[in-house]
């Protein structure tokens, strides 16, 4: 308006804030691939977002086709709304019979909230240590990852229930798994009669099935059965968070609460349902509904959204993606496994369909976090053609999120990569390096994952919003 | 999953929560038109988000185009996002130099609030009377019109300014304009000082420029140099949220804001930007926006996203919408102010560019609000297939926000409707009818707009949900 802005690329610019400073350039993408300007062709594990597949010629179809016809029908009835609302409640349980359509993850988790309060009349909520429900207002206010990086840090209506942090979900003996069960559901069970002593009767727990940023921490199969009853018995709701985890990420079933045998009072997912265009729900019964009398949102229910979500529902059924990335899963977490002998480096790897994690420890048993090597080991994977991201309080946990046509092929080119890159980590290993200078972030004590971006951690001020921090 | 729903169309079911119980199905849309499923044609005058036209053919064509290419970019670099940026920029104040792309409106003014508190370490905002900011947690709070139908009603933090609410800007002479604005001048100072008093001064003043939901009210024309200047003298910052004027709305300018002669520190605006997409975004300074460290947004500056929002900006300008918005909106406005002599119950005519409110009184100079008559010429103007919708505390506002596309034709045509329509209405009208039954909605003395649906009000629980409360 006033003259032209010093702007030239991205990097140049604040505007860069959403993303990293990342050398790849992203020209287009196509299944469980990413091409960068030069052709360059990369096996994208992170974009959990491209479901079934970047551009899926099923999902761009039904989009091109509603564009031509109809894109926002604010206060109308539309056929494609009814139409993917009757494929959506197909899948979830009878309960859960009222949907409200949103446009992310972080309105889902607000909406979700908002019900949870009106109809438990209780504004406390419990969530788990490290856990990230969303980035606006009310959820970084319940998001322990974030209020503790803000100056007023936690909120006295907020309780925080340590992780139920296991090594691994499927190598548990019953023995160990009932121990541990027992361990973290006393650690919940004190959490909720603090709250209620102090007069903070706890109204709404919060949590995701497999808690993304504390680093993929899977509970044990029996913890959510208890924990929810824990929270009910005193008049308490349960949201499931599975923003991350919907739509069969988990392997074999449409939602992570099914593998844990519960049902939620509230279900909020989104990133899967929408392939990579902005949709989200919430999903609660009628009589938590009813607590509010009506709600309004511009886009949420347009009949682009509708046609996409009921595109992306009938490509999971058709091409059997849950069964696939249940299996594919399993491959992977086995040859990601199979390294650990070798790699001592690896100090665990963790995972339930294509949601998998490798946790980088300066050695075993010891399992001391090593930051600074799985960051290297991110950019040698990147070497490798392979993009993957980390997790966890100390950005030491790889995440393997990949789109769900993910192959049994691209499972073993994976497994190949970070053998070949923890062996050359490990050749120029040093004992964990110092960390690289980043005060200037404000943040405590964590490097952010710089994912494909300069492998020195870069301090001008011009870099400073160009850092990648978590797959939310 | 458990057998089916009891679902057949949205109207059978809660999921149908953000809609109207219209009998109009939309079947698809062209321009300023809506076609329902027997392919009746309706002139739209509701659905602001359609911008520059239901289906513009190039926002469609940039859209299939990109759709087939990348739709999500979550951490890579991607031209079409800085394609999108450098347009952007040039229709920005040079001050607003840092873009944040979200996915609504809501989650712009809401990062707006959270911008602004880091920035003035104050929590406490300034609100309007009847204002309507957005429908999540942090906005319902400092949203009048929302948080007063609470039980908690208003918090301590926020604090309502009087509405500057005079006749019609374009009718004042020179000296009831400085006479006006000195009241409402002194009705804000009055709530700034009583605020810093009290211990609480104000760190945000949130503003429409134009206050749709109370009612399409515009303030004076100097009035918001002078409340900036308030704001701003006491420590305080100023958020103008465009979400319902931006790009054009208002006719001439693409800012509401420019006519006002203030630059805001922080601008939140949506809905036009992706004609129907979901976008919206935050400009602030790289003062304000160094405060936030880092912000992530899984869909912010999606290259889907910035395909059609660069595509809308060049069509805005290629088709001189933004002038025609402007000699349009004012024949349409003088075409109504036209009736008023016919029509006394036809208070007043106000707006600016393709933004025209009709307050619907009980007649001159009285002006006391006329809910159901407001409500019967939506139904008198839908059999004209004319289809606007109600604003205001009363609801007795009816709000013209069509496509920016409207022709004089158009206009020509919305006149003759709505003279119409109360002609009808009054050889028709007794005193100002008893109010329908509303209590099973929860809220305190004001029906809400059924915008084409059954003109009984239906109270049966199967519609308590598709009532359509208002253009947001």
């Amino acid at each position: 308006m006033q003259g032209l802005h010093q702007f030239s690329t991205p990097s140049d610019n604040w505007c860069q804030v959403h993303f990293a400073n990342s050398e790849i350039k992203v020209a287009r993408a196509s299944k469980q691939y990413i091409y960068d300007d030069l052709g360059t062709e990369f096996l994208d594990c992170v974009s959990s977002s491209a479901h079934v597949g970047h551009c899926h010629p099923h999902v761009v179809a039904a989009s091109q086709t509603q564009m031509q016809k109809l894109w926002t029908t604010q206060g109308f009835l539309n056929d494609t709304y009814s139409l993917y609302m009757k494929k959506l409640m197909d899948v979830l349980p009878e309960s859960l019979s009222v949907v409200y359509l949103v446009n992310s993850g972080s309105e889902a988790n607000d909406l979700a909230l908002r019900l949870g309060r009106l109809y438990t009349k209780r504004d406390d909520v419990a969530v788990f240590e490290s856990s990230y429900h969303g980035n606006i207002s009310s959820l970084v206010d319940v998001s322990s990852k974030s209020f503790k990086r803000l100056p007023q840090g936690k909120k006295e209506f907020v309780h925080v229930i340590p992780l139920p942090k296991c090594q691994n979900i499927e190598d548990q003996t019953v023995e160990n798994e009932q121990a541990n069960q027992e361990k973290y559901c006393e650690d919940a069970q004190r959490v909720i009669e603090n709250a209620s002593k102090n007069g903070r009767p706890i109204g709404i727990l919060l949590s995701e099935m497999v808690i993304s940023a504390a680093g993929l921490v899977i509970p044990p199969l029996g913890y959510f059965k208890n924990l929810y009853q824990m929270i009910r018995n005193q008049g308490g709701i349960c949201i499931a968070d599975e923003v991350q985890t919907s739509l069969g990420r988990i392997g074999g079933d449409f939602w992570a609460f099914q593998l844990y045998g519960v049902v939620p009072d509230i279900l909020t997912f989104g990133k899967s349902i929408g392939n990579g265009f902005p949709i989200a729900a919430v999903v609660t019964s009628r009589e938590i509904a009813n607590c509010l009398p009506e709600y309004m949102n511009t886009y949420g229910g347009n009949p682009l959204a509708c046609a996409i979500g009921k595109a992306v529902l009938e490509v999971i059924v058709n091409e059997k993606l849950m069964y696939s990335a249940k299996m594919v899963g399993k491959s992977l977490l086995e040859g990601l496994r199979g390294l650990m002998s070798k790699h001592p480096s690896i100090g665990d790897v963790r995972g339930m369909g294509l949601c998998v994690g490798v946790e980088v420890v300066c050695g075993r048993p010891d399992m001391k976090p090593a930051t600074i090597l799985a960051n290297r080991i991110l950019y040698l994977l990147k070497e490798e053609k392979v993009i993957v991201a980390t997790q966890g309080e100390e950005r030491n946990v790889i995440a393997l999120t990949p789109p769900l046509c993910f192959t049994l092929d691209n499972a073993r080119r994976v497994v190949e990569a970070f053998d070949k890159a923890f062996t050359k980590a490990n050749q120029s290993e040093e004992s964990e390096p110092v960390r690289p200078n980043t005060s200037f972030l404000g943040l405590d004590n964590i490097p952010l994952n710089v994912m494909g971006g300069d492998e020195e951690t870069d301090t001008s001020p011009a870099k400073r919003q160009r850092t990648y921090e978590e797959m939310d």
